[in-house]
């Protein structure tokens, strides 16, 4: 019998339809190839980038030449513009605004080679560190109330380069779903007066059923109500609204969570495509008792298809506890 | 500049992002061929499915054999099973229930080789009748709160049979989008005290810079917030909130509309992947003064990414004015 489970923050419901039950190998790779044309994340071809507005860079070198392990730059193809004012405005009763904001890229690693998942360590952690100070740096902006930091790794995830990267958006609104979110997350804090993603990190451990890995600092789990098959989150164990608050010890625990996370992932799945999501508070945060900032990885291994798009209710044919028991028994390094 | 659009209905921000202002021509057929493998779907092959709950049959034959131009069948892997009641129950903090409902199938046709778009009137308004009295049957179980009908056309949009066909699942709760798109409807009610929808197509039709095409009866737009490049959207002119309550005029009249609107995006964009949904009321209605069932196309053309899962906020690089004008000029038989 499928079995339908109610994501306990924002309220959506999601089918567990136990009886398509999917196994790692019952998704085929989707093919990939690395292709050779001119890359403009590669070093030497920083100037086909606008100016970079952060990086790491070992050896003194100046900005936006060679000699960097991480850069931040402006989306060439923003789909929002740093300047200007909102203008809101209607047409009848449509509303609409200027589409203000800001569209950063991080080129996670000089190499054109090698995914998020093969950076040692080190790098990944630089990759967090740069998120955060991203972030510290918009939020001075009075003009944007969101800041996303997002992942989208191979084409069919929305990937339009290769050359391994994530993505910053900030918005001039908090964006529905995430309002939906605290939303949530304050009608439990209201009724029970604890966090319920705190809630969940107990629950979770105790139950030991979708614990994918775990440290002192984090746990990966496959999501009770998880929409995709394989769908993975990293929570921190200590209540934190804001992921931008993490430290420098904290970044390293999480880099090497997230590494071994996307690794079983990868290694289970063929080096599947996938999108990952931070969601963290809002600029003017308001929720700093309710709300627990997490990072959800999806990959990209159904179709979203007429159902979904019209119930925004998910059909999943894999069931949480066993994408945590395939994962878990991963061999890795 | 881009311009943030908010659906007046569901409160959701699009991004157009007229600076990547994408053409027809800029979306590229995705590969499609027939394959040749046993098609559960086609005539003569009737006991590879569960027994048919309707057919529209012109020569007196009998259920389960050829002679059928249209046939209704139970989804033999049902996403819901029709048995069973929903004991719903908890899990510490996480709630569950049996996914109890209905998961049919309707092929619209026993060609192999025809889409929707390729069918004669009379056989879409048989698709049409098909999906009311479905419809008016299911509403008899009262476990059933939701029905919806939704079609996937191409391996991209999550078809996994090739065979045209539409699906219908019942679901034992009223899914939030349904909710959300209902407390919005009313919400503009309770203000304006009238409906959302009539006032749209009011506006649309006035200002006449997003319509596809209309008749006395119906109008096709491209909505002001379009998630997608090409979205569609067909609306009765007359208000009613449920897609049920068509009679069989208007069910021509609406076949004519969506058969010509399909046609006008497949010249348009190559016989693109796409979905369609059926938005109506819920079984226990509640919002007959302000809902008004419409039809939403979503043609597949670009993939959905780590931005819009982060925020339910989608970026749409084609304006629905140009999308509109586009789709005007086709120039169809």
């Amino acid at each position: 019998m499928p079995e339908l489970r109610k994501d306990p923050v924002i309220g959506r419901w999601v089918i567990i339809s136990t009886e398509r039950g999917k196994r790692p190998t019952d998704f085929p790779p989707e093919p990939r190839g690395r292709k050779s044309k001119l890359c403009p994340f590669c070093p030497t071809n920083e100037s086909s980038t606008p100016p970079e507005v952060y990086s790491i860079r070992q050896n003194g070198s100046g900005p936006d030449s060679p000699g960097w392990t991480l850069r931040v730059i402006p989306n060439k193809f923003p789909a929002l513009r740093i300047e200007g004012d909102l203008n809101r405005e209607g047409e009848g009763i449509f509303d609409k605004m200027n589409g203000v904001g800001a569209h950063e890229v991080i080129v996670e690693t000089p190499s054109h080679e090698l995914d998020l998942v093969n950076l040692e360590n080190g790098e990944v952690k630089n990759v967090i560190i740069a998120y955060r100070e991203r972030i510290i740096d918009l939020k001075r902006d009075p003009r944007f109330k969101y800041i996303m930091i997002f992942k989208n790794q191979g084409e069919a995830a929305g990937a339009s380069l290769e050359h391994s990267h994530s993505q910053l958006i900030a918005t001039p609104i908090v964006p529905k779903r995430v309002l939906e979110e605290i939303a949530g997350a304050k009608q439990y804090y209201e009724y029970k007066e604890r966090c319920i993603y705190c809630d969940i990190v107990k629950q979770e451990i105790s139950q030991d059923i979708r614990v994918i890995t775990q440290s002192d600092k984090f746990l990966a789990i496959a999501p009770f109500a998880s929409r995709f098959p394989f769908e993975a989150w990293v929570l921190p164990k200590e209540h934190d609204s804001c992921f931008e608050h993490i430290n420098d010890n904290d970044a390293e625990s999480l880099s090497r969570m997230l590494k071994e996370t996307l690794k079983r992932l990868s290694t289970a799945l063929s080096d599947p495509p996938f999108n990952y999501v931070i969601h963290s508070a809002p600029v003017e945060n308001g929720c700093e008792k309710e709300y627990h900032w997490h990072i959800e990885i999806m990959p990209k291994l159904t179709k979203v298809a007429g159902f979904e798009w019209g119930t925004g209710f998910y059909i999943n044919p894999t069931a949480p506890e066993d994408a945590a028991g395939f994962l878990k028994e991963i061999k890795i390094d």
